[in-house]
């Protein structure tokens, strides 16, 4: 990013990956060009905030004429970070780590995972989808010798600090969270939370406060 | 929710499950009372934004004496709905929902996992830990019959649509949708989404853009 571009605010960051979501759609249908009036009613916003989004990163519309599908899809990967790719190392091989390692869908993304670690000695030397288990001594190592942008925690919670300072010392500068805790990071390193119980808690206020209020 | 109450914040109830876990820890860790000064700071908060949003709720500190953990957290349950038990099925019984079927810790906050549906015929009666797998084709005749608030969207998204009308059509108002895609849905029913890719992709995003900002 430049220094002259402008500020670009949380909400609107959130929105990218949805709009990534919806024009990867719409090339699978085939559709070459959309205006923002047709994407907003798909994406059940309005047309006047795609444009004011879309325009934070230099537009890419044409007046009546509407986004070329394909090139928005590929400008917005540009600036998610996903037209390179992003290695990942999973840490924690347990439920969630495995689940995670067997989707193959993040590496249509760019997404792709190298390695896991633990500490169950069961685990070493297994592959889940072709991916090796190595045992959690030898990760510094592993992040020494090899190009890894991502950690994801899996683990749990009770050495995630000790962990997280290793990953930091070895130059790892984003940390996907999956663990229940807040974690301690230097400045300039990322974290992006998957706090699962707690998505799961903000349903049940949802739910709870929605049907308190259909008793009023 | 009273008529009378105040009008919560998205952000506010975004708070509320972060609230309820430090305090769960505060119990674990077996510490009795709280300033909101000492709070704040294991939070990395502010000790006002504390008491406006615990205020939103009746307060429940008292001036120079701090907040009793046990009660403060057994309110707050009580805000999240998690003081009564949710009876959850997850629909489809691949990585993710099996992952979700295996993590037992929702259940210490009353989401108990009653059943999983499956459209793969080689899942039929297998129970991951304890919780049976069953056809997809029987999924309404067992909402007909069973106490579930929650429905879990594990699934592919290709069939999603039809799965959420039948969900919604037997009473069920809450649903944690794990597809990608954005659920259509009557207004009395409530969606929490996780999405795991765009999750990623923030976090690319944050990364990239930061190794940008390090490199001018």
């Amino acid at each position: 990013m430049n220094k002259d571009e402008p500020y670009i605010s949380k909400a609107v960051i959130a929105r990218l990956p949805r709009y990534y979501r919806y024009l990867g759609d719409l090339i699978d249908d085939g559709i070459e060009r959309i205006s923002s009036k047709e994407l907003s009613s798909r994406m059940k916003t309005t047309a006047s905030q795609i444009r004011q989004d879309l325009n934070k990163f230099g537009g890419f519309g044409q007046q009546g004429y509407g986004y070329n599908v394909i090139y928005l899809y590929n400008e917005i990967g540009k600036i998610l970070g996903i037209d390179k790719k992003n290695n990942i190392i999973i840490i924690g091989a347990g439920n969630i780590g495995q689940a995670l390692a067997k989707y193959a869908d993040f590496e249509k993304k760019g997404f792709i995972i190298k390695a896991m670690f633990d500490i169950d000695k069961d685990l070493f030397g297994k592959k889940i989808r072709e991916i090796p288990v190595y045992r959690l001594d030898d990760m510094e190592s592993y992040l020494m010798q090899n190009d890894i942008q991502i950690a994801t925690l899996a683990c749990p919670k009770d050495n995630v600090d000790e962990i997280v300072k290793k990953v930091v010392n070895c130059g790892v500068k984003a940390i996907w969270n999956f663990t229940h805790t807040d974690l301690k990071v230097p400045k300039n390193v990322m974290v992006e939370n998957v706090h699962l119980s707690e998505s799961l808690m903000q349903l049940s206020y949802k739910l709870s406060s929605s049907l308190a209020e259909d008793n009023l």
